[in-house]
């Protein structure tokens, strides 16, 4: 475990046993299925990124009004419902080291728990007493399936632009930290200011974020990131690396990669040969590069806050989206 | 067309056209292949049943702030958002006469639409400024989302009961057209009493149209209908019905009853049977009755309000789930 990993557990160890509780009691099905579905997603060793944002930007903003561990299970519930729903969409079989949950559950029961979860976290959204946050829900679960869509769309097709793969990853991934951020300092009642600052450290936290989940998928070790690596590769995902080092790629060189890219059977020879042309043609070191860059806009995005634990809490979070190993 | 429809045509064309229009203009998708997909189910002769019961609850709650028709947007966009995923689920091909969207689109497309269909009728839902709306969104969405898993796991259970039945079908029907009269209340800023009669109104009617449905899968032309006739006793889907005369069949003829419930193959002579069975045990008119008392409840709930033209449409359109064909 990396050092940085370590310093945020130890800060934040006491609000992530609080959130566990409130995920489970919140949850409140009617049926034992929906329990259980439920269940195998969200309590099966997630982070808690999403939650823990929204804790500490409604007390960045000064907020004590109590109910910010409630509040904060809205953005599990959401991100717990669109990874029953993506995974199913992308036919992965394996999540955080166990079988995704439509392969045990079957797909009608994925896709109706997930629907559940997002209306669990309305309703908890609802508590909150704020349209403002309601309009953040609804603007989420819109950016989230139109991007999962959009990223359906783009499989395989060699001519992704970098541009087009950041509108994916920002609808996909970077609404929703930015949202509960955003909703952090909405339920503190902070000004616009904040909300601002809050927003944009939220957006840029979520594409480091993204932008590392699609590194790792080349450069982890499997058992580390719970799934086989290459596992985007295998969907016909382009992700930024790859983006890259296609545009840099000589000719001989860009057809062996788009050999590999359009070929579902790729062996691991393949693979280790893919990952060797993204490392020599810049693709990997260049995602370090615009997420490390994402990173620092995020934390610059803090500046207008006052120095003190909390706002250095969600700097290390930042910076933790690139040391990560899973 | 029976005199009926006729009638409530005439009364709610005007309101029916702006309903189309804001459902297409309210839509707002990014990418085409969403505009298209909700497109299929929504603009495929449905009866707007559920935005025309918001418009006119609101308009009996006395309400003239102009905005009806867009909120009665909303519930057209639950409904279809459900719509498509308890196709996918029941692995329905047919609706309404047209191949069912996943056939058309893929599953991924209509979950993944679905989803985005639940999301623009919340981000209308807010714009209400009542998280009382809010919350009655996150309880319908709940509800139909456990009703539909709770169906799913009745199929051919042959104990299932009157009781569990009535259960699946408020929440996976009623529920939402309760909660579109109710919300016609709230944004009229109605008493409470007013809610509450209309939401029992919206309740009952809810149930009646439901077991109207059900009687429809026996008793209908498939091609009024626009979709085969028997879909649900091949589903394994246990209705009024079928309940009711289960309840009363001798030894050898639930036998009968049992056998061709469990074959997922019956002929259409077993049809045939099956459906003469249900008459004669009692089945088709215990529903015909239950649903005509469900209609009379409905009725009755309006009792509060003065007599006037929108109290005789709502009254009409209870009225109206006991004589159409499809």
């Amino acid at each position: 475990m990396t050092d940085l990993k370590w310093k945020i557990l130890a800060a934040v160890q006491d609000d992530l046993v609080r959130v566990e509780k409130a995920l489970a009691d919140n949850l409140d099905p009617y049926l034992d299925l929906v329990g259980k579905t439920a269940g195998h997603i969200l309590f099966s060793g997630g982070k808690r990124l999403r939650p823990l944002l929204m804790i500490l930007s409604a007390r960045l903003c000064g907020y004590n009004g109590g109910k910010e561990i409630d509040y904060s299970t809205i953005f599990e519930y959401l991100h717990a419902a669109t990874l029953l729903h993506d995974d199913l969409v992308d036919g992965a079989a394996v999540r955080r080291g166990r079988q995704a949950a439509h392969t045990v559950y079957g797909n009608s029961t994925a896709v109706l728990v997930g629907d559940f979860l997002l209306a669990r976290g309305l309703s908890i959204a609802s508590r909150t007493g704020k349209i403002e946050v309601i309009d953040i829900i609804a603007g989420i679960t819109e950016n989230m399936s139109q991007g999962e869509i959009h990223q359906l769309l783009a499989k395989q097709n060699l001519e992704l632009t970098e541009e087009e793969y950041l509108e994916v990853i920002r609808r996909k991934t970077a609404v929703l930290i930015q949202g509960a951020c955003r909703v952090g300092a909405l339920v503190a009642d902070a000004p616009a200011q904040e909300e601002r600052a809050l927003s944009a450290f939220g957006y840029n936290a979520g594409v480091a974020f993204q932008m590392a989940d699609d590194l790792l998928d080349y450069t982890a070790d499997s058992k580390e990131l719970g799934k086989k690596v290459g596992a985007d590769l295998r969907e016909g995902k382009l992700t930024l690396p790859v983006i890259h080092a296609l545009k840099n790629a000589s000719g001989p060189e860009r057809s062996e990669m788009e050999r590999i890219i359009l070929d579902k059977d790729f062996s691991e020879a393949d693979f280790d040969t893919f990952v060797e042309m993204l490392k020599r043609l810049g693709g990997i070191e260049y995602t370090i590069q615009r997420a490390a860059g994402h990173v620092r806009k995020a934390k610059q995005a803090l500046d207008i806050f006052v120095p003190g634990p909390v706002k250095d809490i969600l700097a290390d979070i930042a910076d933790y989206a690139l040391v990560r190993k899973h």
